[in-house]
């Protein structure tokens, strides 16, 4: 993709697992060349992870796909020679390690900075380079635990669940791709790379939005939330006689287009008048509102929800959700294909861009080290060019 | 922050409620100048969501912190004028009102982008500009229960839960913030602004990673996976004396060594030597491991396992996380001051660039159109410097 934003960016990713893979996905989704330096023999821990097609994770192809991999063993000389050349060819490199192993290495962020002044340094942890605990490792539960998410998510007087999706690395994986994009820019104007340092825990804490607000504004402690948002009524799952579907009619304007629409005379009632009434008398509303919903099925609720221009909707597993018309007219699902010919599906790329052609296939998935002649060309044709 | 990445990057916020809000928030903390444009009057709608000290909503305090805001009535011809100038000045606008408001406002990307050709557009919205469904409405709770988030999220055979925090708002302001990053990046190279379209039911799907790849791969559709990894074990939470902590032992090693520190014979158990087993075994681990872990509070078992090396940790309230050491240390908390003298707490920047000074104090809450004279001044300026 020449005309892709990031087009002429190359990635040097020593990432496995998911938060920094997930970044580096990205990155090649927006047309940067993510160039996966692998360990020999394993590769990333991710391709030993179930469910498998062919011999290949399918966890791994969908997260990996259109990346090249090489596999480098950088306490070996001559993979180090490589690596340096690699280096050298590189407008960003990323990894995922344990704060400490990259200057073991000796690529450790003043060594690679005073080498190669341009280079921009990207690096997600558990908990960061800095602070006490800088050096322990964490996993996505650890940090979706420690950082408050799971306090809030579940049924109130229940333990608390995680997250379905790993949040814990995804979101730390989205903000590394901002502070690389961000250092790109700054670059432009400084000529100079710099280190960017994500913390999965601080990652945490940044998407917990109202629960902080509500904590320091009152003292009052989020439990978990259940199936309806704290602070807005109506929003959450009701009872149709089929299952359940969810309403949400954040403000006065479409609380009175609801009631119009169920037939409900309560828009004027001072329970329900304003968000804050109707956050006092949540559990009788709902109450209001599904001796309504349980009478019809919930795809009757929702067109005529719809129709009135209430936010509503079904509750989609993800074989629906990936089958789902509007999702599918998005190409947020896409093809991926792997080396032995079978087809992988992924997740698309969200960020439609109107000069970014929005493809539904993407690179095919990397075999270990699969890429290294490639790769090994690449920069002999670098070489021969300067 | 003259140093800052997007240092001398101007910003036309016409966002409200939360996605694009929190877009805006993470450009304001890398350096970017950010103009609110508010409806006068009301302006954003969490101006009046609770809670509130000094009549300032800390909802609103929280994600708009360091944003200058005037109020314009965009259908007013002296407002239009006030407009047009900022857009002569802007680099960026960010909208995420409904799919046709702009335009009807004169205001679409086309119209936009013909005048003035650098400048970038940003839109968040719950369906996306394209596809069947582009001009419903939806809200948080909406896209994370269609786009499949709710489906695994909870206990198993139990009704699905929403994740506590807000990520159907905050993921798609979150890759917004990655578009208007790229497009920054290709305008250097091209001279032109483009449009960014995300919505946030496509976010959604972009999030749900190894649940597209089981169901891809294997037909079978992921459930709610309670306090578990779906595919990783040991990875959940455990109950020690006092409660429940978490425990990630996510690789052989990491396993090994937890066997070794809970003084379990299992490592070389047939039943648990690899992570497949562990899975299809995982119900017996849960009981053996709780068989010891129960006998001692969980702040033993935390320290003994990070001892070891072992991903661990406490399932940590807000009020807790807001106090983390490690949090902290790493600036995630920060002051935001109100005109009224009172200090809102919020989370702080994760993306820690080295570069980019990381302060504990963020720039004050607006008031509704109170940066209207400094705005006006900030244009005449520019007006007397051509």
């Amino acid at each position: 993709m020449t005309d892709a934003p990031l087009s002429g960016v190359t990635i040097l990713d020593l990432t496995h697992v998911l938060a920094g893979p997930y970044c580096t996905m990205i990155l090649s989704d927006l047309g940067a060349k993510v160039i996966k330096v692998e360990r020999p023999g394993a590769g990333d821990d991710t391709r030993e992870f179930p469910p498998f097609v062919d011999g290949m994770s399918a966890y791994f192809a969908t997260i990996n796909h259109g990346k090249q991999s090489i596999a480098l063993d950088l306490r070996q000389e001559d993979d180090r020679k490589v690596f340096d050349r690699l280096l050298a060819r590189a407008d960003i490199v990323v990894e995922n390690y344990r704060p400490g192993v990259m200057e073991r290495l000796g690529y450790g962020w003043e060594a690679l900075h005073a080498t190669y002044p341009r280079l921009i340094y990207g690096a997600v942890s558990g908990f960061g380079h800095t602070g006490p605990e800088a050096g322990k490792p964490a996993y996505d539960m650890v940090v979706q635990a420690r950082g408050g998410v799971m306090s809030i998510t579940g049924e109130k007087d229940r333990e608390p669940v995680r997250v379905g999706a790993s949040v814990g690395d995804i979101v730390a994986g989205m903000f590394l791709v901002q502070g690389l994009m961000a250092a790109l820019i700054a670059r432009e104007k400084t000529g100079e790379g710099q280190k960017i340092d994500v913390a999965m825990l601080d990652s945490q804490i940044a998407i917990l939005e109202h629960a902080v607000a509500l904590t320091s504004a009152t003292g009052q402690i989020p439990g978990p939330s259940g199936a309806r948002h704290p602070t807005i009524t109506p929003f959450e799952t009701y009872h149709a006689k089929d299952g359940l579907f969810v309403i949400a009619a954040g403000n006065d304007v479409l609380f009175r287009r609801l009631c119009e629409a169920l037939g409900m005379d309560l828009a004027d009632d001072p329970r329900f008048a304003t968000n804050r009434a109707r956050c006092d008398n949540v559990k009788v509303l709902k109450r209001l509102i599904e001796t309504i919903t349980l009478e019809k099925p919930k795809q009757h609720w929702i067109d005529l929800l719809q129709q009135a221009g209430i936010p509503t909707g079904a509750i989609q597993n993800v074989a629906e959700a990936l089958k789902d018309p509007q999702l599918l007219a998005r190409s947020m699902v896409v093809d991926v294909p792997s080396r032995s010919g079978h087809v992988f599906t992924a997740a698309g790329n969200p960020i439609k861009m109107s000069a970014l052609p929005d493809t539904t296939t993407r690179g095919p998935v990397p075999e270990l080290d699969g890429d290294r002649q490639a790769i090994l060309d690449w920069l002999d044709e670098g070489r021969a060019a300067e």
